[in-house]
């Protein structure tokens, strides 16, 4: 029986559907990586009487441990904190030392609130050194202090992870959580996990159903893996969850998937294409260029997300009028009026150009009808040719059709684009189309 | 006393934090409009026993309305469906109409399951017709039905509107279940709320407390308002729900926010930059063109999101590199060698370049540290530059400090040269630093 646990986000604008909440997400990933099952993740708004409730909920699912985000902040201080330790039967104290150590925190960080007198800073300092009796104290990065908060007989509840809401503080004070003597004894019962991922491109996600059916069929001992697949970018992601006896279960499987898909398999090891093709940049000490239309700045964009990308990104050129792609990219004014801007012939001289006039050794061409509108009989919206080039003569161009909105079509679009550039730094100059 | 609603998103996938759950959100942000308070929002997983414990903690907090999301799909297609009868104390029946109308919307895609049988998607099309008897039943825009459940006794607990995970199926079923007379009698007390939003730039979120104190102090019936403000991308959204007798309280939290923070508020009509900016250069018939550094693509990215952009935005050059800043944009190599990269100076160049080199009348140049290394003492990470300039010989050079990650300074970057272009294209030729 593994441990379990369950998420409580507090926040009203969270709740409301305006700031979308990236802790529950992150804190899930963690909490799954370390072999503890997470029940379910709610949002609550930012009353005490909600939290509460939230509490007696996870208490009544019996979960080992509850893991809080936010309500730490100056206009709302002691919420969670009060509310996490009534719900623990413990009284609250103030705590001195912290007390001392969270003034000489917020000493430097005076100018910041000009409006605010002395005396109210120290009040809202002090209140957030008051905390339920006997808790583990989590030392502030922001200024709140996190909490490890135990019940007050063992096994009585859940123990209580009271973190920030900002989410750079909460991430810095749960590396320090995992690490007390509280959280270890409350996750006691945890499995631990392996897992693994395989990324695949070019193929539907049915295909995986099927694969997952035949390694079944196939005698592989699928009830010993948790597979969970999903479609991010246009891409197929495989995550595989298992325990270390398992792993030949897993070999097994991963197997299925090598023969049946054999090159759509791009990555066993989490890394993305985005960092394949960098490292391979990298090594080959080549540098590239984009000349790019319906994606208007976005691929050049995700070519520049790595830190360092300027060491073989050259640059790029958006051309999203046919003028800039004559005149800037060099693309040839025939060439534009016998095959209309959005062709494999365009697509070709885009990157050609892109890399002739940047300098670099790839070039990278894309255009496409990214819709709504500007889609014909012959060029319906989601028609994509994606073009790369290398200036020793190699060249791969590829069309597709992509489906969604224009946002989505814009985003896959970069993702054929950086599979088309892994393809010919991989020295092949053609593939099947995706 | 208002109607209130839960919300429960199922999906191992959203659990696990691989996948960002986008209906939560978006749901609370429709029933908050129409009204209906949120009391929560919970995450769980595809299991049946796990949604039946979260619609049974939903009745225990007396909700009216517990809306769905998922559950539906092919391989799990009775799950919500079948929870939500027993939840309501209702069997299920087959509805053979219903059946009739999901066989004919899967006949023509029959192609897309060529493994399987004609008999396994018949039995998985039956599935999904045997409904709760007495639910509305919403017209599959998908293959899935969408349902309104209400309780067998009125009053018995909540009414639940089931619908389909995919966004775009949820969003259609959605608009027909508020149709529904089973929705408008669950949701008969909502209260009726007006809903205003308030963008501000360039002040930072501390002001905007002091901004409620104020209004509070100066007799603005603040409690009739529920104001909440976020950050986003930058700027400050200032969203206050009331409602309709609290008009005058609203307008007069306006009047104070419009008094104290003048020009910083920009919109209140619910328009970001962008669509001013759009809007702007569509009236007055311009063009624009970027050279950008540091944003690497992500600012002509963001000036081609909207549909039909290519009326007014040209293109850009991605000038990764020094050497591109003076060959494609024709930068001065004086100029760089002497303030370096990053300065107002060659953000300039790199503004009238775009717009010379491209044949724009309104230029923008982006030149920044965008980390998390090559900061120096003097040019820490965060420094930017952005410089707008027209063809009539205005122009406007701003330096700005960003905190942050470097996608959060690359993104931040593309918002303070929106603004820039809002000031250029208001006939500004100066403003306060941001």
């Amino acid at each position: 029986m593994s441990a379990r646990a369950a998420i409580i986000v507090t926040g009203t604008e969270v709740l409301g559907g305006r700031v979308s909440d990236r802790n529950g997400p992150w804190l899930s990933e963690q909490l799954a990586q370390l072999g503890v099952e997470v029940a379910q993740i709610t949002v609550v708004g930012d009353r005490p009487q909600d939290m509460r409730a939230a509490l007696d909920w996870c208490a009544a699912l019996r979960v080992d441990l509850v893991v809080t985000s936010g309500g730490l902040g100056p206009t709302e201080d002691d919420l969670t904190a009060r509310v996490v330790g009534e719900f623990a039967g413990r009284s609250m104290v103030l705590d001195e030392a912290l007390e001392e150590r969270i003034a000489a925190i917020l000493r430097p960080l005076r100018a910041r609130w000009p409006h605010l007198s002395e005396e109210a800073i120290m009040a809202s300092n002090r209140k957030q050194a008051v905390v339920p009796e006997g808790a583990t104290i989590l030392e502030p990065v922001g200024t709140a202090p996190g909490l490890v908060v135990a019940p007050l007989e063992t096994g009585a509840g859940p123990t209580v992870v009271v973190l920030p809401g900002p989410p750079s503080e909460l991430r810095a004070l749960w590396a320090a959580a995992i690490e007390t003597t509280a959280f270890s004894a409350a996750v006691a019962g945890r499995t631990v996990y392996d897992e693994r991922m395989l990324r695949l491109y070019g193929l539907p996600e049915s295909e995986i159903a099927e694969t997952l059916r035949i390694a079944d069929a196939t005698g592989v001992p699928m009830e010993r893996l948790e597979v969970t697949t999903c479609l991010r970018r246009g891409e197929i992601e495989i995550v595989t969850r298992f325990e270390a006896p398992d792993a030949s279960a897993y070999d097994a499987f991963a197997a299925v998937v090598r023969s049946r898909h054999g090159e759509m398999l791009f990555s066993e090891d989490f890394r993305r294409v985005d960092d394949q093709v960098a490292e391979m940049l990298v090594e080959q000490r080549l540098t590239v260029a984009v000349a790019e239309s319906c994606t208007g700045g976005l691929l050049a964009g995700r070519l520049s997300e790595r830190p360092g990308s300027s060491e073989y990104l050259r640059g790029g050129i958006v051309a999203y009028s046919n003028e800039i792609k004559e005149s800037l990219v060099g693309v040839d004014h025939q060439l534009l009026a016998e095959h209309g801007a959005v062709s494999g012939e365009v697509a070709l001289a885009l990157a050609d150009g892109a890399r002739e006039r940047l300098g670099a050794t790839i070039g990278v061409g894309v255009t496409g009808v990214a819709g709504p509108g500007g889609g014909t009989a012959a060029k319906p919206v989601g028609t994509v040719w994606v073009a790369v080039s290398s200036s020793a003569g190699r060249s791969i161009v590829r069309h597709t059709m992509l489906r969604g909105s224009r946002a989505e079509v814009r985003e896959r679009t970069t993702t054929v684009a950086l599979h088309l550039l892994r393809r010919l730094l991989l020295g092949e100059d053609d593939a099947p189309s995706a």
